[in-house]
């Protein structure tokens, strides 16, 4: 048996079929058009989806289902998107029913960053556990967080929004509205905005440059050895570190898997982080494993794609 | 059916017999005792449950289990007490098989906090509700955490330890070795802290007293109208609301019960955080009800009897 999944973003939709094992057969992506009609939307996510079995040539029947990755809220279990990141017109809209105009297989909703957790979980760096947290450190901080093999949602399906806990009371303003959130320091955007703050403060610092400042950019220069870089790096190896403390005292999970850009920094950030926190968690003893994400933006795809085959 | 539950404290054995309801029957208590043997304390917690069932007058065959709710980290499955806090001999100790030397009826164990939660949401103020988070604002600060029904216990059965994650990274020293965890904000303990500190900064602050200074003073000064202590308990409950935001972002609970000591204020303390988050939780609709726990120390033992129930 086939599964579809269907990472939808604001920028690209992107479809894979996928087979029992987790591995995508085939993918492809169409642009978003994020200003149209959410209907216009459901109607080119199913069709691509036809073009995928198409091109692979796979028979519907030998599909079970279309998984879908959305950002923001969703109402899993009645497969409505109460809101999408960037894709304005979703609001409070069932998807199952125009999907299923173009393509009658059921559907299945699930936020994306939780997607991307089950991805991994389903056959990435966390293959095999049945607790562990994704963190994504791109734009914002992501998270998705599997408790006993299942998503956590809360009771309201907003759960999982580790990257909005506060870890500096008072701190820097976050893109929620609140302010000290752990994305407030550990996203690229905040990496970002301490490179240029730090450059104005120290004008012979590399980071004053022409080019656009990334955060690559900023790991870049610590390692040829600028003394602003690096002292910006450690501080944010710090607030790392705090979060990553405190996902593992209030969850314990069997395992971490860090992706996103900042993640693809992989041992750079990761030993360190274990370092400060093998004398820092509760107890004592670090038993989290801290690992790099494998799957990259495969896991939103296949995560989706499994909520199909994982539903009993 | 009835039910056995125990609460092991440092100080004192409480042990009640549970009906279905989570009514309890009769209660009694006994000194720990806790500088002695292990085998010693849980042959008097079995002797006690005798006592217990002689004074009411039920028969051993008319009870289905006996819970033990423990300080520190138990490995709930195998029912061995990992450590318990304030009671040294523990260390790794299975206790069924010790119990059942004197009285034969299956035992369950549980981390004591997690049993509180438990209570209160079999017959206190979580009740009926399958996501509930319970916080006791005592010396410490405990957390008990229930997803669908289940306690979040992690898979090394050291989660929901919510007290000790970072609010202020960096901050004031923890009892737990970091630095800046919620603990060391919102205890007593950290209210008395901040108090004495401020008395000494306001020499004409009614804080500066010959009496004990306790979490109640403080409060109670405020009230009377001293500025000190009203503008302590200000910042009190802004890092009280920090945590609070950072549960629901993160569990996304449909209740969160407090109680302990300062969790005895009650609204004073609960209204202010509603308002304070009203405004700042993620997507920024506060839909966890916020409330004072009903069931004081009764709920550990509760929680520890329905242990038993629970199983299925």
């Amino acid at each position: 048996m086939y599964y579809l999944g269907i990472d939808l973003g604001g920028t690209n939709i992107s479809v894979g079929l996928v087979d029992e094992d987790g591995k995508i057969i085939c993918k492809s992506s169409i642009p978003t058009l994020a200003k149209r009609s959410c209907e216009s939307i459901l109607k080119d996510m199913a069709q691509h989806c036809l073009e995928v079995l198409k091109k692979c040539n796979v028979a519907i029947n030998e599909v079970k289902s279309i998984g879908v990755g959305s950002p923001g809220k969703c109402i899993t279990d009645k497969k409505v998107i109460v809101y999408a990141c960037n894709i304005d017109d979703f609001n409070n809209t069932a998807i199952e029913p125009e999907i299923r105009k173009y393509i009658d297989l059921p559907v299945y909703l699930e936020n994306d960053a939780n997607c991307a957790a089950i991805g991994e979980s389903v056959c990435g760096a966390s293959k095999g556990c049945k607790n562990s947290i994704a963190i994504t450190l791109g734009t914002g901080v992501g998270g998705g967080v599997i408790i006993d093999g299942k998503v956590l949602t809360g009771f309201n399906y907003g759960g999982g929004e580790v990257g909005h806990h506060v870890i500096v009371s008072g701190g820097e303003k976050c893109s929620c509205g609140r302010r000290g959130c752990w994305e407030a320091y550990v996203s690229a955007t905040a990496l970002i905005r301490q490179a240029k703050i730090e450059a104005i403060r120290n004008p012979k610092s590399k980071l004053n440059t022409d080019e656009e400042v990334t955060a690559k950019f900023v790991f870049d220069m610590a390692d040829e050895g600028d003394e602003t870089a690096q002292n910006i790096i450690e501080q944010y190896l710090e607030y790392l570190a705090d979060g990553f403390g405190n996902m593992i005292n209030i969850f314990q999970p069997e395992i971490i898997v860090v992706g996103g850009g900042i993640g693809a920094q992989g041992e750079k950030i990761l030993q360190p982080i274990r370092e400060n926190l093998s004398k820092k968690v509760y107890a004592g003893n670090l038993e989290t494993k801290i690992v790099q994400a494998q799957l990259g933006n495969d896991a939103g795809i296949i995560g989706a794609a499994f909520l199909g085959k994982l539903d009993k």
